[in-house]
């Protein structure tokens, strides 16, 4: 889940041609947008893809409720069905087999119906709703956002030492750093959600076909289709996937026909130009996103380095099964940690007009932000030539010119 | 709002080619559906404009989040704020002029986005939330869905006494009765929420432009889009759109980019056609609707005297400002009474493979079912069909022939 904030007041850029050379679009004094992780990145790719990828429907489809009546997730349309299980068995990143499909308005109404789902109206207090910080921001706003009787955020998961029943939000990689990550709190009765939102070959080694209990993914940050408002869940408990399917029912009754079936087709162009089964080269889209992220945190690294200002997170090398290749992480967001002495490092890149989220709102460390990787081309150059200036800047200023790296945090 | 329950074992039927004779594909023993108000009823319309409905969306096209970082809502798709608006005007029901709109996941999402825009995490007790009776069942499962600590659902609003704060859903005309309403409770203090979803030219006589606080509205019931989940709210005060607003962004990141595009379309095409701007015979989609449903009511009130079983409400004679004429209501739903002595009305039905829902969920008599009135043509003869023949097969096991009319609940 990549989660967006208010807008007001920021100017957005016209939609670049192409991710290359568009710089000239950008005022000088152009606010840069890094908070959310839009994933505009990949319009370039899209665009190549133009006619394979139309979606056309017609005035008097889709005009029902219902997708399919036969399957307890009623509004699940299944040509979307059909494409996820498609996929995840061309990327082997999480079994489907023997999983039911739950599909959402993006992955935070389904973690809304997985609290639902597993709580009860008979239970006396609220479940203990968790995640290891830095979390990312949204759990906290969704667990808390009508003061549920059924569940109740209760913040970081390393500091959870009450013997109650909770729930915990396993995000890997992980939301804002790019960690591969598991389970911390480890008691037993715990009910664990994973949220792969990220764990597609673009942004980290696939290691295995992962088979948790209940898994949550998105078609934002697989291929970029954030507008879509597409999520799924692949849950092992036939009970829970009704009881999520109530929740969606009654909150929204089911999910726009029209996004799922523009998604089943965009899902299913990706299955079938994966690299492993042989497409030309230029056509695996897992394979340009690696690619456009891998510059991209190289710039990033160069910059940081120069700057003597920040610190990057570092990931390991690990054998993608996906790729074959050795790779490390290359995560869509950067965790910037500024250097001892700059207490808010949101401030800082504000004053240089660039937007980030601040550690705080993940349950860490001011000293922190989250910086989004997957903006358009012209927006991360120009945030990169910021970078730079605020090395002078700051340098010129004698604000702060340390120089000590904070370690490795992967 | 039209909601929908579990279909589960339910046959569907394909689709029909028009709304005339289908009949053929329909088994004799074929469970008839009319729980749900599905409208597929307007299918037959949208086929004859399959060109000038037909929407296209590249693969590349609307990747981001945002829609309108300029509007306070900034998902909301600018193209449907404008088709929404036109739509307003030419049919006269409702002023645009001034309000802040609101797009959600169907309007059901925006109930939930009002109960949170009008409560405070502050108020020590949850706010009361109330509806007169028969009140569209779903008001108290979504209020009650997840025991929120800012609002709960109080029941009928002609029983509310409690001199406390309260939220006031006024259905007009009502689901599922067709009725007209105004507020009941009309204490200092209280919120007004207006449910308009049946307040537009095929339903019921539109008498004036409503200018309400709060007014919902969804493209389910207006043109029979229901697949689409596009619902819209016209909101005086900026304030509450704009908490509205942050609901939507915290419980689903906004709204799916491809509905609101294609109802933009839509909802532009009906206005464009509307015949109060002179447009030829046959090309308006409320002559349409209302065209099919006066036979289906002129059927179903020929088959209801027939029986001598069933009362039907009443509705006055009332000029419509869009049509021009003097008419009646002839709503989305029926609402039944069974004679006296028939205490389950819903399960007389059910023995006759008619699916309906009981009065009780609506917060009244079990004596009473809704029907829907906007299904497909093919299986709304088979229910008249069945009606009659229920006259027979209960007059024959003598379980009730008794024939008082109920008198006029309109």
């Amino acid at each position: 889940m990549g989660g967006t904030d208010q807008v007001r007041g920021i100017r957005r850029l016209p939609a670049a041609d192409n991710a290359g050379d568009t710089r000239n679009h950008l005022p000088v004094e152009a606010v840069i947008n890094l908070d959310q992780g839009d994933p505009t990145m990949y319009e370039a790719f899209w665009r190549k893809l133009e006619y394979e990828c139309t979606f056309v429907i017609k005035g008097y489809e889709s005009l029902s409720y219902f997708s399919n009546p036969k399957n307890p997730c009623w509004f699940l349309e299944p040509k979307l069905e059909e494409s996820i299980k498609s996929l995840h068995g061309a990327v082997g990143n999480a079994e489907t087999d023997g999983y039911s499909i739950v599909v959402g308005t993006g992955s935070s109404q389904l973690l809304q119906a997985v609290l639902y789902a597993v709580t009860s109206r008979d239970q006396t207090n609220p479940i203990n709703v968790v995640s290891a910080a830095p979390y990312y921001s949204t759990y906290m706003e969704i667990t808390e956002l009508v003061r549920s009787g059924l569940y109740k955020w209760a913040g970081d998961a390393h500091e959870f030492d009450r013997d109650e029943p909770y729930v915990e939000v396993v995000t890997s990689p992980n939301n804002p750093n790019g960690v591969i990550r598991g389970a911390v709190v480890n008691r037993e009765g715990g009910i664990l959600v994973h949220d792969l939102a990220y764990y597609w070959p673009q942004y980290t080694p696939i290691t295995s076909s992962l088979d948790f209990d209940i898994m949550l993914f998105t078609a934002s940050k697989c291929t970029g289709h954030a507008g879509s408002r597409i999520g799924w869940a692949l849950v092992k408990d036939k009970e829970v996937a009704k009881r999520m399917t109530k929740f969606m029912e009654v909150s929204t009754i089911g999910v726009s026909k029209e996004s799922q079936l523009r998604v089943a087709k965009i899902l299913q162009v990706v299955a079938d130009r994966c690299k492993r089964f042989g497409s030309p080269e230029g056509d695996d889209f897992f394979e340009f996103g690696k690619s456009v992220l891998t510059k991209r945190w190289e710039m990033l690294r160069e910059a940081v380095k120069k700057t003597n200002m920040f610190t990057l997170p570092k990931y390991p090398l690990q054998h993608c099964t996906y790729t074959g290749d050795v790779t490390q992480a290359h995560p869509a967001f950067a965790w910037i940690g500024c250097n001892d002495g700059m207490e808010d490092c949101e401030k800082l890149f504000r004053n240089h007009k660039v937007l980030t989220r601040g550690g705080r709102k993940f349950g860490s460390d001011p000293g922190f932000v989250r910086v989004s990787m997957v903006g358009r081309e012209e927006e991360f150059i120009v945030f990169i030539e910021r970078l730079a200036s605020m090395k002078q800047m700051v340098n010129t200023n004698g604000d702060d010119a340390a120089a000590n790296e904070k370690g490795n945090l992967a």
